[in-house]
């Protein structure tokens, strides 16, 4: 086959330039896809993760790191749930951040009074309104809910400082009596109202939904807070913030209760591609991999080798055709820049699914001079060997500088053979095959 | 405060049972929530995954695992990507599985002459659509596509063999484009068209607009394909799925180019909640845990932290407010039952987040004899030491059966004493303090 097939395909000039369509959608008014802020809760939220023991000086380690990304808020452990959590409350208060300082208490005047004394800049207050935790966890029915709601709600803004009332388990709460209580803060005035999905089982549309007809009812601000036991935590802010939500939750790494909530770098990925200069202008993009490693470090995990952005291949190209695609533009195969993240883009070419546009790439990476034809050969050596055996980069470069110095050297072909090793035995047993086949 | 505060709120009793609220929306009337099935590609995708090298053997241990597990099909890679692929391919075939074998080509009569010969129950063709794909990777327009598409589906439909056509790259394709060919290629008649979210740029919300649009245009059933770039890719799943999708590719831990796709094992957390009875029935949920270590065995990775079900941390439960409920119906922050996936719940009682319900029921677990006032003030104590240092349970369990003996054998206090190790320093320094705060 020629090159000539890879021209550029003809299309439309009279087409129109149009807008990123992975962007917000000029139809969704409520959209605040390109105007959201991120609270930060790797410090509450975070501290009930299994492992988590932070010390007084790895929380303010990380409180700097998320001030310095650009976090909006930090949220707090209660200073109530022990004295060591008092004391670096104020402590993290000191420390004249650009974030707004949160701490997270339950709906109750103890609670409230102890907080508002901290320093902070505002209380995230929550109560359980499902049935569920009415019933099991603190019995109360919805009018004792309102009742020490307005109590908290009234005190805290009488201290100049800002509040936030969340139910929890939102998503399992009787609708009526969430609107109800939500309209009851709101017409009082609060900063803003939680929608919590404490369990992690919202789905998408769901969320969209319960946005849209919150929005109706509140005027305020909508922050959300989802878990990610069924895998949906970063697509269930997403499409909070398309349906009017303002404020995500988020954790270094999503650590939190169980498997955690939605995680501060996987919703940066999913946020660049549909705001990228609204993401790009706010967020120090660069710093995720540093603050997940600090973080990692402190509670002894492991970055998942999955993770977005930053585990070990997400980067990374392996097929074939993807590799050619890659190598004559990016985008093909990728919507994230690993640049914006300061990171490398990586073509594995040492496999037996490699093709020979990969190979070629080496190639010349190797400053060798070969035809399309040799390459197209060396490729069809390396993919016989990469059916034996996982291959090494050095594996290839050996391949590709033995075939090099054959066809450069032809008169030396015997004298390689005589080293009898397994690259050169392949060379000699394995004619190049007519049939190597481009861009599997 | 009287324990009487916990009792079982009054509700309303005239109120009717409601049916599953994650449920299938009954006025979605394409939803294949309680309908879908599954094509694993952990042998196709998960070989493009950059630590993939799958050994013959090694490949028909995961068939035969994914085959009991329940999947419907199997997706192996294309024969014409090496002799080893070839060979495996026919050896899977060879094995007699429930699930149907597919395998995966591009769109050209020289890869379907090849793949109709391995004994594939199946043959998945997939061919680039978008502007990018056309105009970087095989630079074919859409006529010729059609072209070749036609071609290749009769000759595969001649040999008996069931045949899904793919437009990869689809959410960044000309919806126009797309719609055309899956018209022309439902009218000759298919048994799959499939959609690919190759960069994993979608969203939800696009998503289920897609496919609500491909079902009116196509009688044929609809797969999808979900890459993980943007941590949507079990939301986009579950969405297509209510939008009409029947099928849905996933791969163990989700491995495949860069950070992969769908998890099966992740995806069966979003559908237990959605149709507990029909993915109860259908797969065998307990063999997760297996699947999920021979692949990442294989491929030389650890498994997520945070990974939906088998992660470490899935289903274990640390702050005092969460544990306490828990302990009184595990629903209340549970909607995943770890049982149901042949694993155990963990409440987490050794640090300062802990609650005294929490250590009540370690209490009782000891077997010993405590009043609630006298569990309050050793998790109190439990508290205190909890925030000078990590605990561990050995820690706890000291804790409370070093207060225990004091309460019982108060003249040994002085004996105690004399040990002076830390946990009893902590017992004369701090006394019992009385504003140790419940459930926090």
């Amino acid at each position: 086959m020629s090159n000539s097939e890879f021209q550029q395909v003809t299309e439309s000039t009279t087409q129109v330039e149009r807008p990123n369509p992975y962007g917000p959608n000029p139809a969704d008014y409520l959209s605040n896809v390109a105007n959201f802020q991120l609270i930060d809760s790797t410090l509450r939220e975070g501290e009930q993760f299994a492992n988590a023991f932070f010390t007084t000086e790895k929380k303010i380690e990380i409180a700097k790191a998320l001030d310095d990304f650009g976090v909006d808020y930090i949220e707090l452990t209660s200073p109530v749930a022990s004295e060591q959590s008092r004391s670096d409350c104020e402590a993290i208060c000191k420390l004249g951040l650009k974030a707004k300082i949160l701490t997270h208490i339950r709906c109750h005047m103890d609670d409230a009074k102890v907080a508002v004394e901290t320093g902070v800049d505002g209380v995230d207050v929550v109560i359980g309104t499902s049935k569920f935790l009415r019933q099991y966890s603190h019995g109360k029915d919805m009018n004792y809910i309102a009742k020490s709601a307005i109590e908290v709600i009234e005190f805290v803004k009488s201290k100049g400082i800002e509040i936030r009332f969340s139910s929890e388990d939102s998503f399992r709460s009787d609708l009526v009596d969430l609107l109800n209580i939500y309209k009851t803060v709101d017409s009082i005035g609060v900063n803003r109202v939680g929608i919590a999905d404490t369990v992690g089982c919202a789905n998408p549309r769901q969320v969209y939904e319960l946005m849209r007809t919150l929005k109706t009812v509140v005027s305020c601000d909508v922050e959300c807070h989802f878990h990610n036991d069924t895998g949906c935590a970063i697509a269930n802010a997403y499409t909070a913030l398309e349906g009017g939500a303002r404020l995500i939750d988020v954790a270094v790494l999503g650590i939190g209760e169980r498997n955690g909530i939605t995680p501060l770098g996987g919703l940066m990925a999913r946020m660049i591609v549909a705001a990228p200069e609204y993401v790009k202008s706010k967020y120090k993009l660069h710093k995720i991999r540093d603050i997940e490693n600090l973080v990692a470090e402190a509670v002894e995990v492991n970055i998942p080798f999955n993770n977005p952005i930053t585990g070990f291949c997400a980067f990374t190209h392996k097929a074939g055709i993807h590799a050619k695609a890659i190598l004559a533009n990016p985008s093909t195969y990728e919507i994230l820049n690993p640049h914006d993240f300061g990171l490398k883009r990586y073509i594995h070419f040492a496999n037996r699914l490699t093709g020979w546009n990969a190979i070629k790439s080496r190639v010349d990476q190797l400053n060798l001079n070969m035809s399309d034809e040799q390459c197209k050969e060396v490729t069809a050596k390396i993919k016989r060997l990469g059916d034996i055996r996982p291959l090494s980069i050095d594996d290839v470069d050996s391949i590709i500088k033995d075939f090099h110095s054959e066809i450069t050297t032809p008169q030396l072909r015997n004298m390689d053979a005589e080293k009898g090793d397994d690259l050169n035995s392949l060379d000699i047993d394995a004619p190049a095959s007519k049939k190597a086949k481009r861009s599997q």
